[in-house]
């Protein structure tokens, strides 16, 4: 820092590709913090080690940190609103030092319209710093790419890199709109230069290993209007994949001679296309003449699945749903046998469950499996020493789901084994109203998921409760489960589109999450369908939900005095279909299926003490003083 | 035009203070088209006169224009967004001519930053053309103004005059966020030019006469940290409102001063804050170093109604709607008797009991009285020439409201005297749903009105129908009633906010309106204040609404089987209050309250023959193929 006269040297928890999850040897933040699997980012000044970390982590944060760092809680009423703010409010005239490549386009162009009026500016070091200093850096993952073939994605890499062609040819050439000669032709778009390795692994229809959690493979990838070279280490390609990508029509160099392709400006005369969340480091390669940056084009393509993805999708929910059911099953059998299970045995088993599955990868992410407090934890994920016996009496919620080379899964569900409190019954019953609320939506075409939101909330509102999170993200189809564009919830939704549908509730939860009583969730994923209304009025512009995930209700913990006659009808109709959509599953597991039997024929609310009459909201507001 | 080298002459039709119902002597576009009530606006080229409007008025502006008109419907898939659009899209390099008095800033701004890539350029003529040409132009209004007391506003003027100051005072001097010297004197905030005519009557507590449907006066008010002067025709001041404003330390001179009062600069050194919406000949006689714009903090202050304020809209709408059952008694009772009701005799009929009310001082806007069709028609209102026999078998729809001293009123029902059929019914059910959502939503602070729209949505949406307008608008205390901010609908809703809930429906509606079968809509008024919940998470963060408009709900239309037990019972309440809180103000009248309490008393759905159950969207939602 010395050496590059720094007052700040920022870490941030991203690669070069702004993934979510990243490999071992991208884990800078990480390693320089010993804080594994929280979001967050570390800046260093001379004098201090900073840890920034919005409030979701703020407990684990303080818990694993040892004295050394000072930790920023962002997202705070009074605090700062992200590590971007923050930084902005350090002393006039800093130089922040920053790896350029984990750094997007967007929040760099942030940064330095905030930081130039106090004077102070962002720096890139030739060299990461971090870099410099970890002696035993893991490698960079070896693992081979594999084919995903047509039968699953439904498309050939043909038919999209055409479709990309045809979408850079139709990009109206960048000239000021008031300049009345013909544009230049430096000025037409020629090329797109893909970073985001999730939109690398859909167009070519390839998919990697190494990183957790995500099915793909650090790259780059170039198309032109003639040509497609992606930009890879030579260790991952098979014999069978090369063949594969010169019949596709798609060339391979080295990962890091994108930076050579760029510096020589191999595509020749005209401009790039990149997203806003390219990185910078590319963004300066290119220089502001030769490059235009767009919304991924690909990414939006890519959030609606074709036929034969949902296909897909939908097998994939039956197994893993099938899964899940034998887990629940055989955590009730233990807990009636009076086994104590850890958290983390509970997770272990459906894990093991989930890979006895056809067409089964891997875990799409880390195994939410909370008791009690941990449950407020948002991604709370326990590990094998640390993990705490599933208290019977306390809401038990499993979040997770497996990739399929059909599809990735989703899904959550929160269970109580033991005698619920009437307060734990009723706000199950609200999440499952707002589970209900959008699960049953017909809307207009142009509707986007922020405007469904207030459906999924009014319920819990109803009691002065809400929920602490978004109400659902996209899922990809075996990629990652935090698919783009889901950052944008104003996005309209269309046909294809697949979402889950997750609403919560945290004991105790304020500005975010601190640590609770108990957590409630109940996730599905749902595929945008159209819909056919009564009246149909302006025409088939009606939209709907199809639900995908197969994983029953427990009712024994509703309080069917708060459910509308159509909400009992659907939580019964729900655990139907899962019956009869997984019976074909089960057959190998007979206490799984007399399990699901069970739950399927039991009546709503066992708790028939707590059942009496429910005050309606309106009782409750402040008497009129008229 | 020729003399300024104009190739186009915008006609507005705006007042010089951006005001919605405005005097005869500003109705420009109005005596230049002919076209009356339709909000448009008029563009004059060399060789064509075009009448600009959005598709609520196509029907109307084509039925009332004459052949020498163009007439341009914005707002079309395929057309333009509005005026400006249009306006943009004419050749290069045009000279458009616009009284800059009647363009606000926001829009001259825009206007500016579209047009001058084009080459094409706003000029601002001297004398308004039509003024140059309109003989016959009748004489500003000379009404007095009268004193507003406090008894009713709940707030004195030096008060508000003393909260502005105060407000004027913090406003932060507008220095670029990088100078490092401290900010000279001409940089601080000294005063305030107020242009809206509601926000100066809330100021001074004082009303006007002589603009339809708004007790407002035309005139401007400048607050300085030490002086308020009121620019005024002298005409308007009575004796006791001179003493008046004398005693609240505001002097008063010529309407028209207020230009030699700019130019001169008499406020001294520092800037002046105007909004957006003051016109944009304020803002270049100003001049850019001299004004700051910020939204209208009077708005957002005058739209939380305190305490006397609150009492009195009530009050208000306890004698209003007590006009508007003695109304609906009587065009029943006639009805029964086999006449004839014309939409305007039955408007007529209902401002004439309005008028026995205390304190009535008006209508708040245009009876809206629409029989069948022309309920579909936005602000159709009668005329006595042209009105429509009211058919007792379609929905009739009456949208109004009176102004009071206590406050202004504003309420919408709709009545099927006849035999509805089973459409209207689940239509009208489905719109009352809408309704009942609203009404009982329950919400954390922090919420817009915005957030909440889906839930009066879903309803229709279900049966593939939508609310062809907006969900609500704010309300003003005995001034305009459609008050800002209510354009901002992403406003967060805070105790005092009185907005209306009136979600409705068209047979037919597309784009906006066309015309149709029928239109429905069920309108009343809300406040918002504090509710309390059963759980409090996160403190007493919890809004609802107080229903403030008392006018039953037809019953016998509505399909039962469509309705929740909740809604039934909301239902059943409603009506059973609108007669517990009428009865004191029907003693005058036997045949209102029998016919009240008959409504009261009848059950949900008397048509018995159309409670056949009703399919859940469901089942007609696509089949899943799997």
């Amino acid at each position: 820092m010395a050496k590059d006269d720094l007052d700040y040297y920022v870490i941030p928890s991203e690669d070069a590709h702004g993934s979510e999850h990243i490999a071992a040897c991208d884990r800078r933040r990480e390693w320089i913090s010993g804080l594994t699997g929280i979001a967050g980012q570390v800046v260093i000044s001379k004098t201090v080690a900073y840890f920034i970390t919005d409030s979701r982590y703020w407990v684990q944060a303080t818990n694993q940190i040892d004295s050394n760092w000072r930790c920023i809680q962002t997202g705070h009423v009074d605090g700062p609103k992200d590590w971007i703010e923050w930084l902005i409010d350090r002393p006039k005239d800093s130089r922040i030092g920053i790896d350029a490549r984990m750094l997007s386009y967007s929040k760099a162009t942030k940064l330095n319209n905030l930081l130039s009026p106090k004077g102070s500016k962002l720096v890139y070091p030739h060299r990461n710093l971090i870099d410099l200093i970890w002696k035993d850096k893991p490698l960079r993952p070896k693992e081979p790419v594999f084919i995903h073939p047509v039968e699953f994605t439904g498309r050939s890499t043909p038919d999209k890199l055409a479709d990309i062609r045809t979408w850079i040819r139709e990009t109206p050439p960048s000239t000021t709109s008031y300049s009345k000669s013909a544009p230049t032709a430096d000025k037409y778009h020629v090329a797109t230069l893909i970073t985001a390795l999730d939109a690398i692994a859909y167009i070519l229809n390839l998919r990697g290993q190494g990183i957790p959690f995500n099915s793909v493979f650090q790259s780059y990838l170039v198309i032109t209007l003639d040509k497609a070279i992606l930009f890879i280490d030579p260790a991952k390609l098979t014999d069978d994949v090369e063949d594969y990508l010169k019949i596709v029509g798609v060339d391979t160099r080295e990962y890091n001679d994108i930076w050579d392709y760029l510096r020589m400006r191999e595509w020749g005369e005209g401009k790039v296309i990149i997203t806003p969340e390219t990185s910078y480091a590319i963004a300066l390669m290119l220089t502001d003449f030769r490059h235009t940056v767009m919304p991924s084009y690909v990414g939006s393509v890519k959030a609606i699945k074709n036929d034969t993805e949902i296909h897909g999708i939908r097998r994939a929910y039956l197994r893993d749903g099938a899964s899940f059911v034998k887990f629940l099953a055989w955590l009730e059998d233990k807990h009636s046998k009076g086994y104590e299970i850890t958290e983390y045995e509970a997770a272990f088993r459906l894990t093991e469950y989930r890979k006895t599955n056809r067409h089964f990868v891997g875990l799409a992410y880390e195994n939410i499996s909370a008791s009690g407090p941990n449950a407020t934890l948002p991604h709370y994920s326990p590990t094998k020493s640390t993990a705490a016996m599933i208290d019977r009496d306390t809401p038990y919620l499993n979040d997770s789901g497996g990739h399929y080379k059909e599809g990735t899964c989703d899904t959550a569900r929160t269970w109580i084994f033991g005698r619920p409190t009437t307060e734990q019954c009723e706000a199950y019953t609200r999440v499952l109203r707002g589970h209900i609320a959008i699960d049953s939506a017909t809307f207009p075409e142009g509707t986007s998921g922020h405007q469904l939101d207030a459906l999924a909330r009014e319920a819990l509102w109803r009691d002065g409760m809400d929920n602490g999170h978004g109400t659902g993200h996209d899922a990809g189809s075996f990629l990652n489960i935090h698919e783009g564009p889901h950052s944008s919830d104003n996005l309209t939704l269309v046909p294809g589109h697949v979402v889950t549908n997750e609403p919560g509730f945290c004991k105790r939860f304020l500005f975010g999450y601190l640590p609770g009583k108990w957590g409630i969730c109940i996730k599905s994923a749902l595929a945008v369908q159209r819909a056919r209304t009564k009246r149909e009025f302006n025409g088939e512009r009606w939209l709907g939900f199809e639900r995908l995930t197969c994983v029953p209700i427990q009712t024994k913990v509703i309080k069917d005095a708060m459910l509308t006659e159509d909400e009992k009808q659907w939580v019964k109709d729900h655990n139907r279909r899962c019956l009869e959509k997984l019976e074909p599953y089960l057959r190998d597991d007979e206490r799984a299926l007399r399990w699901l039997k069970r739950e399927v024929q039991r009546g709503l609310g066992g708790w028939t003490w707590l059942s009496v009459p429910y005050p309606p909201t309106s009782l409750l507001t402040l008497p009129h003083t008229h």
